[in-house]
């Protein structure tokens, strides 16, 4: 991977600011593990709160998690003073989320001045052994404040 | 669209003991509202706990409520004995998810012995105004038990 | 469908000048069959050139089509000085493309300033009878003159 | 990547057989540069027979040869008699197709029994440097004889 060069210096504790700024993180208890210009990885234990049908963490929430590493990858390499939006993803679902512990690693693969692109995998830590159970596409948007101040999000 | 014939004529307890079978859906308030063969509505209040840095609710909760939609639209139509599982789905954000409910309508596009194409859209009902706010395409598989016995899930 | 209201009084002069100016439309022999603003209806008939390896069209060629219907249909909501760019596009495929002739039709779910948001089908005619044999969803981009002067794309 | 064991023996002389079984691949000028188990890389010469408005290749096209890509890998790891379909597919554009010269890299992330996971990649050849312009992720499955017998083709 190409290393990134952030436009904004203070990168790190506005992508971190960001972050800790989403109660569904909170609520979901995932937590950043790693940070650098265009890289994340995330970590959320086993909740059965959150399970579907066979006891297996439900899609939407590994999605939540998937897409909240896009977001952060690609923030940190936004302008200070950009918000962003998330345009689309795409999930597929490669095997059960059963686990004690699941991992959200994103990477930017392309930076743009208004869109960036992300892809990110979710992996299962169960009794030792690490699985990949799904992967992520997404494309992420940059707004400005004063594109901000009179656009729909898209 | 076409009038789906059920394969299962108890789809409808079916399709309900597996979604209440969900506890991810409990956690989110989400509940069934209609349920027809290949077609179910969906909602949710909002929830503080759920949302992102700007107070909309997370992309990844949406989602969640898009990808059960689409699975109990698809299950409504699997035979008796079938499980089912989300194959892929891209979920496309098209305006915030700002309001005080949520509907999430799923129906099938096209059904499958194997697979299942179906369609979703979330709406967000805001000071009495209902907002299109996202669109989900997704695959979902018919498990049946011989299958589902020897088989990893995909 | 909400019935859209172009930017452009010119709008359909300029997707029929932005669609024939595409050579690759005219090597596959599509054809507009209707424009409206925001809708748009191409046609192509079947071409043993294009075929896979069961004799059906292409996927890729499928794509083609249904990727230059959302692009027509979101060109007609663009303002006169606009180009543009697709961002991302899924299509599932439902069904063999076999027919004597296919049909691409795209409509713009929601535009916005910089981003479109549209879903299209595509279907064959096969012995007198019509199925649909794929679906798309995808994001198109206005690109306006000086931001085209600076910028990558995307 | 992890290296994949070919159920088929014959898996290459099966994958190009199955690859020149293809007119659209003649007709577009896309050929196979490297193949092995799960992993296949395919090249085509710039045409302007396949440009769109702005002389790069149209992206539809560069769809078809991603698509036979993630196809050829996936069928490596399908058993002999097996027959492939793609299920859907996923295309992020993140440069313009400007080039000489094409590649198409596709590797399979999670194979399966019924449906395997692909990734892509393209890569345009441009005045000697290569540059990311394309990426895709996509669901493929494999037929088997009397499957195909008697189903649609999902």
């Amino acid at each position: 991977m190409t290393a990134f060069e952030p436009r904004n210096p203070g990168y790190r504790a506005a992508a971190i600011a960001m972050f800790e700024g989403q109660p569904a993180m909170r609520t979901l208890g995932v937590v950043i593990v790693r940070l650098a210009p265009g890289e994340v990885e995330l970590a959320m234990l086993h909740s059965p709160a959150f399970t579907q049908q066979n006891g297996f963490i439900h899609a939407g929430i590994i999605t939540a998690g998937l897409d909240n590493a896009c977001g952060v990858a690609a923030f940190t390499l936004m302008p200070c003073e950009a918000d962003i939006l998330t345009v689309e993803f795409k999930t597929s679902l490669l095997a059960p989320a059963r686990g004690e512990r699941f991992i959200f690693k994103a990477e930017v693969v392309k930076p743009g001045r208004t869109l960036t692109f992300c892809e990110a995998r979710a992996f299962a830590e169960h009794e030792g052994k690490t699985t990949l159970i799904a992967a992520m596409t997404g494309t992420l948007m940059a707004m400005l404040p004063r594109e901000a101040a009179n656009t729909a999000p898209a």
